[in-house]
């Protein structure tokens, strides 16, 4: 399942110190090689000294030919001048996901729908679950299903063969609704970002049973989070947050149906985001172009 | 500064255990006293042993006059039955309220005009503050204004000094921005409900500093809370929230004012809903009819 | 595909004249029958001669058996007073729903998959469409699906037969972004309601292309809206209705993307809101209790 | 009442139609002046022939001496090159802008409010109002009132007589709640822009009574609308949009209510957003930065 993309569109994404002229020497490098600048975005904590991040969309015929040594010149061009990291990406070539679930079925079939109908620029190769449950629903789509039970015991060795499912294939996984911990060895080790929807409005009801304990405290909204995944549970850099009205009617059930519909809308914005290379970290925090 | 409110229109709210026929037994009351039902709330946390909330408008001519009748009968005939407590108040009395607030300015005048324009139905006797800045402002409104400084080893005389400002002459108090914390004893003897507007979306960034937190954390909504004042700071039934957008180019000064919009909005809607009686606290939370 | 609902609620539904004493004799009626009201709305568009409606949830075990009794005694005790009309449902009988659809797949496998999980209290007994392109999807709900093709020369026929597929199996007929406009003899000879989603916030861009206008117009928000279908194009009583923020940035297909999930989001409530007796209609507008 | 800004801020806006280099064209010419690119935007309907906009912010020290040099060098060094227009503006030179209004407070004073506390990048340098009603309100801002009656013999007089009041001193003329069509011919010879607040969601509900017609038709949203005035009423290119939810129960003047809430915001955002360069006109509709 792969989404139609615009041709000869590249991205050029930057982090670095801010200095005078980065926007310029970018901005002529890529008109000296033909480039168009489509769409360009950039973010400054501080003119002098603070971090810098930069966006530009171009359109350069020929692209896909052309990439490799466009990398290599702007690297000993630009980059070794403004320092910092960058990345050059063909829009064309949809990032390959893996998705991870469990038993809840509304993030993962959202994500599968919304790519099938193109609005996703990713390739989804491959479905993990710890449950066998909603194998059927992912053939439906033409996807590999994966079933990983995951015990405590087993723990280690279904990371393993997670990792051996994803080798070489995946440039983001995204945890659909995964409500196994991913160990600091497995972060470590898998090599791309991971994306995961939390079920509350963090920081409020970090960890376990965040609807009812939104239930205990009464909150007039109830919300939800994605975040890249990190060692510390829940504390990883923000993408996106979205919240919905609820009144003291709703019980904990209501709730949670209630909340699916953020969870999914909310993850299906920070993939979406994230596959576009609109979501760059700074920290603990995102910029998010 | 009084709102206008229409003549004969009475509120009844009963908070008790559920078991059949409280509906009924009210409803047959008003009736056969002559009130027309205008609207009517209810709420029940489980049919068989849970806690019932009514919340009941009715229009009844001569209602001033009949009042106190209407309220020794409804106790001896239906309270006396379902139990638990009950309020009944006319409508056209509003409630006499005092406003403390210490030198921002958004929350206090925004509370001021609503009430000048009818918005409120409130009667605002007096505002309370420990910095004189605000004074003029308020003067504007034709409210009285006291200005009762507070530091660490003042606090017992100054609260002493609040307590006798309110002593016989207030329903309820608003903290307005108020920036400092009321003390327990000051909560006891008060002896009416206290809102207090916090400037984040509770739990998240209890405490101080909110704002600063929530850049930190690098949260993609920032939120306001109003809630009535307990002893526990931060920790009230919360009576209404709301939140708003914000990216990643907001620093803490954008985010303070953002946030100063959410929390007149927030703090307004709270204190016209616990002046209507829609507010009826349930343990640490809220039903909000 | 049925929704488990609770036993023994059942709902009853009251538009009358407004006039004293009607909820006295409705709960007085109820509690006579060893009815417990769960929660009651009511609303009155003016208390001497205004419009009244009610809807009120009750529990009463031995319901499904009692029901027809109830029926009886409601209509010769209480209606007979209170005049206008009133319904009486078991909560645990689901509406039979037929979905009516073209290409666009949003709207429907919204409603089917929300059916499927038990949100949506229905039973969807038929899918029709005027083109074959979604029948494999409904099939994997296990729904049957009928392909009726519609030309301007067949239309007739055409209704003709969809109104045989529906004859006496059907309490609502849902256009899930169905592009064909029904006849105002379809409408007047299916004699259940009908709900249309419309792809805009109406008034605002009635009829064709309303995404397209948005974009002329440079409209800030963008929306969807849910009514029901009366002979008069977009102009029937308005259910439920929602916005999305959109830039400049937004072409029409961008436009169109962001507009579907508006437009799944409104008719999916709209929709629930009607199964659960919750719409009761005012003239050309609606109560949503 | 002026505003604070940072120094040394300048903000260059550009609208002409798109071709290969501009970007780089203008960010070299900055780098080259000495000039650091702090935020820059940029936006493009198609990357041949499309028209093109930018909006640049530079920190450039001693920008105020280098202004004159720095437009003309522009005009001759890209502009020429370009095409289009161009304005070069310091952003410490806040706007002058007049505010008319009738005698609705709750826009003029959340204007005046915002701008004595810094929210808003202007000078606000006179009130017109054709009723004297909110004379004090505007006295305790610190601001000139004047009262120009107006009716409709005397309009073209009244007319003449704003024009008079506002010559060679406002950048910007504000129509808060102002209840008078202003003429083609003041439009015309005002010779800057005039933004105006309508109270509907438009298209929707253009002209008059829209609170009126919006209950008529019972939409579940309102909003208001902030646009550039042009001859054709209602019809001005749109800067700013929202809503707010209501529901069977409010009347027209709980939507007005409820409206006035949304009045304020959007307006103030517009304005706020006028005054910061960010708001570019594309035909009939706007660009918003």
């Amino acid at each position: 399942m792969t989404a139609p993309v615009e041709a000869d569109i590249g991205r050029l994404v930057v982090s670095c110190t801010d200095g005078p002229g980065i926007v310029a020497r970018v901005s002529a490098f890529l008109h000296g090689r033909g480039a168009n600048i489509v769409q360009s975005d950039q973010f400054s904590t501080g003119p002098v000294g603070g971090r810098f991040f930069l966006r530009t969309e171009f359109h350069l015929p020929g692209l896909a030919k052309a990439l490799p040594d466009l990398e290599r010149d702007f690297a000993s061009q630009v980059a070794r001048t403004v320092g910092g990291t960058f990345q050059l990406r063909d829009a064309a070539e949809a990032p390959r996901v893996v998705l991870f679930v469990s038993r809840y079925d509304h993030c993962l079939l959202d994500l599968l729908w919304r790519a099938r109908r193109g609005e996703l620029p990713m390739t989804v190769v491959q479905v993990v679950s710890n449950h066998p449950d909603l194998a059927a629903d992912v053939a439906g789509f033409g996807v590999p299903f994966a079933h990983v039970p995951v015990t405590r015991d087993t723990k280690p060795v279904a990371e393993q063969r997670e990792l051996e499912l994803l080798a070489g294939r995946v440039d983001l996984v995204v945890l659909a609704r995964y409500m196994q911990v991913l160990s600091a060895d497995f972060l470590d080790r898998v090599g791309v970002p991971v994306i995961n929807i939390h079920h509350s409005f963090l920081p409020a009801f970090a960890g376990a049973g965040p609807y009812e304990r939104a239930k205990q405290r009464g909150v007039k909204l109830i919300g939800a989070t994605a975040h890249y995944a990190t060692e510390d549970l829940d504390e990883g850099p923000i993408i996106e947050q979205d919240v919905v009205r609820v009144s003291h009617r709703a019980g904990v059930a209501e709730l949670t149906r209630a909340g699916a519909d953020i969870e999914r809308a909310v993850l299906a914005r920070a993939v979406r985001w994230h596959c576009e290379d609109r979501v760059l970290v700074d920290g603990r925090t995102t910029v998010v172009f």
